[in-house]
């Protein structure tokens, strides 16, 4: 019989770092946790008046849900995370540029002598049932529907005793990814690097193109499902991996892009050779030509490249004894049952 | 009425340069050029002791077909180039390391101190009609047959003045992009920068993962037919762009690979802005949220990142007066009747 | 009268990380300090024959030294440190390669298929008063004497509220900048981030190289002695700077490498612009023509360049009411009274 | 008896590529030449009123003097040039900005929405005797002499066969460095990759900061004396080196930068082997504690990276047969008794 426990936190509850905050909930591996998401600002922009540099606090930005403690998840295990559903709480999203911040523009970091760009708010109409959001130009009156396509940005577990990392960030833990690829239907397997692997996710997005170019994506305050499991005895991962019915895929957030792109791919050539039995050069061969690489995130303080290959090409290859599967079903018929 | 040509150059009529040949065929604009290409091997590697550095002789790498001349492109215009078929001449293509090459591997440019990784070929079969090529694994006995998806890993321009680019590297006049989206079906649109624009192309692929991690794809020497055409008096574009029936794409081939990034997006906002009527920021900001980032080559002398975004969310706009329509149908009225 | 610190952790006192942690030491400012520090590798390495993947346990490697809260330091403020002396605690010192880390070879994060290089550990003979190291060749018998040149390759300051970050780290907040300028005669700037400031510094260098390219230095146990200061009124400083009798210095410790780069000139633009009533475009050709650019590090999680501008070009503006000199004068008054 | 031979061309017969040109001068291995260059503008800019983008007609852009072909040299040689004086022909010097150019700006490849920096020229007044060059603000009275640092920006052979590459571009073959280690007293080493080497140089800088950072130095008409030789049998290089009294210095240009840190210190390490008989890793182990990083120029269409040693620690070893002291002598007796 499937556990279910709910987390709704308080608004003094929520995290801001992955690592040194005690858990909010403790649960047994095969739960299903139903839970809340604020958006990235903290549901505090609500207009395309309310400048996120006016009404948000630094460094309160992006709060989690979380932590999750997972009984029996050790160091060196895997933590696998299906989300089951990923539904946006309000029938509105918000997006927008931030002073020195985004793909196009100087930042703290890749730091010019030119001036910010302009700090300007996008609102959305979300029409779940449709499945839609509207986006509407600022500065005309151009207005069109995009598919709702909703996940969570940031998902991570807590990183090696220590440290503590903001939630704006993504690395070997997960954290601030902003991959579509975490959407419902996908299982998110993470390293685990602390008792209890302490999972935290927000930030969610009601759809978001690949590489976030301006900073943010449709940002959506999120209902959400998802199903846990710990894996025992399998060769740790380095940086989170996801499954969904149709590929296996692994990431890297790291700096440059370029290095972002070499971890993700490394570590599916090394997936595939232990799926398929194959040395690594012909490992190495396959991914070559059977792989995509869509960008995650070119944007935030480490930037993520996805690496998919699709299943078809594992002959039926079992990843984690189908543990994917198995949490799906879960979620299925939890959601069926509710 | 279309006038068609032929184009099968003899084997040492190759170019091995973008700029600085002279054409070996001119043609009026709207015509058909029915044409051969060989592989980036040259043909050298046919089994799988044919070692690439053994049997290859740098520089004579990536042979191109052309230069292909069209009446009255002038610097300034946009030389429009539509894929009209894209087809393996033989049942069999070829991939392979190569010592300081590839993604995951110490190189000329990332010098390190390691020893190469160990060059191997593999032997690729093609079934045209299946829509297969199988690869088999070298050091096991795993096959799969993996889909056929045809294109040009070559294709540009003669650039700027002065200059003559290998045909191993990608930039601003195209080349060696190595993205899967310059397959059949798609039109790709080239700023010319002399007389006659000089078309060539060649580094077919049967098909290949988006990054080309390993440093080449499954190469095939190809027949190919294309639909050119000369656009006048539209803004000049910075790099090469791509149209298909679903998709508005543009390049950026630099290093590193956030610039790849930043100039793909970049032009796409451009792009975006001048068909929607929107102002940059709103442009940056429906780009942000409906694109697509994949990684077209993160192995050669430049890098290449594609930016799509879905034509869906232009609400029908024209783009360069309906001429991919134009050359689609002109391209597959040639193939009816030949 | 200057109030004189001591400050000799016991092994259990060391930090790994900056941020987290209760000051071992509250001073006031003008204070000077008197403190030890241990090598990065916990003193673990005696021998070639101690490995250091065998001998430290990650991740207790690169102990710190404090936190060291100065009275009245707040978020907003300078921090100053005069580095008075830093001198080799034991007249040996040791260097290493490390598998996975370094310029030259794969790493976690420049992950490629690459077995890891050789693990190989140097010793080198300290002789202070003569001023030397001498390095030995392992698989030859090639000897040769470096100069001294002790420094810090990690100081810094508590960073932002919620991050606690590891002290191989190098960012905003200064840490594992590691580059020599940070030697005696030195006065380094921080910005404070939180109330006392929480000064941590150790991994102690004989020398080295400009990049740190092996990833390690001639690391030693150091007795160092400095003299804090707070500066309150100036602007805000993005990164730490140093100052010493003939150059003001901004660092960037960010990826990619031309990131670090850029942040470090940007600073040293804003720097120059403020200390000589220029505008930003004049400051900009000044530092152009007059600047030095020498790299920190190209080793650790973030990489650091170094902007250097001689004092000459400036006129004898005075930089922060001349702290540098006072302090360089209380350290070299305690240093020749003690 | 040493030949010295006149090279002053004409305006028309300056060349804007490395390759593809026929010589303007053949000469013996051993020969003096004795030659001016324009600077990078092609001297059009002579006030601050000649904006360059108005002035310069692109692609006429950073004229070379050459090619000066060298009897004897074949591909695999090495070219050994020694700079006897370079000195400016002009009492005045200019600098700029340059719209989408330098480091601290949005770039035609570092693409952004940001709008072009201004473009502003600085006059510099020179004093060959005094050995200044004199930097006035243009917004403020901020006046200051710099010390002149003569050296030549751009300096390479032809390319591999086939290849034209622009005078703006650095890369394997030298070109355009910017670094101020191509001074008077440096012999710079080039791989050979066509017959006579093809020689070519230009881009006369007064003197420049490390990094180039605004894109452009001290530009000045420069006489300069050059002394050529040709080193056979020896290992061939990869990239260009440099040597003078004091260093063996070797180059890196490439993207990204961290790649030309790599390529520069691999090249360093390997060199530092040869030259003490150490394997690798303890060569890599004395760069890393002996070694100097300093940026080249960090704003051309690639970067350049210089990894110095200081002689002292190479025990006297031969460098070249001592080519470098052999020509420094011709060249110091051909200016005193010329």
């Amino acid at each position: 019989m499937t556990e279910v426990f709910p987390l709704h936190p308080e608004p003094d509850q929520y995290s801001f770092t992955f690592g040194g905050k005690e858990p909010l909930l403790t649960v047994p591996p095969g739960s299903v946790v139903e839970l809340s998401t604020e958006d990235c600002y903290g549901g505090a922009v609500r207009s395309v008046d309310d400048l996120p540099s006016v009404v948000c606090k630094f460094p309160f930005l992006n709060p989690v849900t979380g932590p999750i403690a997972v009984d029996g998840a050790e160091p060196g295990d895997i933590l696998a995370v299906h989300l089951a559903e990923v539904r946006p709480r309000r029938d509105w999203a918000v997006s927008s540029t931030f002073p020195h911040f985004g793909a196009l523009t100087t930042t703290h970091t890749t730091a010019m002598l030119h001036d910010a760009l302009e700090e300007r708010v996008w609102m959305y109409e979300l029409d779940v049932e449709a499945g839609t959001c509207r986006f509407s130009a600022r500065n005309s009156d151009y207005v069109v529907d995009l598919p709702l396509d909703p996940f969570h940005g940031t998902i991570g577990v807590a990183p090696d005793a220590f440290e503590r990392i903001v939630t704006v960030t993504p690395s070997f833990h997960g954290g601030n990814m902003d991959t579509p690829e975490t959407r419902a239907g996908s299982t998110v397997y993470f390293p685990v690097f602390v008792d209890g692997a302490h999972l935290s996710l927000g930030d969610g997005h009601g759809r978001q193109g690949e590489g976030e170019v301006c900073g943010t994506a449709v940002e959506a305050a999120m209902a959400t499902t998802i199903v846990v499991d710990v894996i025992k005895g399998s060769d740790p991962i380095a940086t989170p991996r996801i499954e969904d019915d149709r590929f296996i895929m692994t990431t890297g957030s790291v700096k440059p892009l370029e290095d972002a792109f070499r971890l993700s791919q490394t570590e599916l050539v090394r997936w595939t050779q232990s799926l398929t039995g194959m040395d690594a050069l012909d490992a190495y061969q396959l991914v070559s030509q059977a792989g995509l690489s869509p960008a995650g995130n070119v944007v935030d303080t480490n930037y993520t490249m996805v690496a998919k290959l699709p299943k078809t090409v594992l002959h039926g290859a079992s990843v984690y004894d189908d543990v994917h599967d198995r949490l799906r079903r879960t979620g299925e018929e939890h959601l069926r049952t509710r």
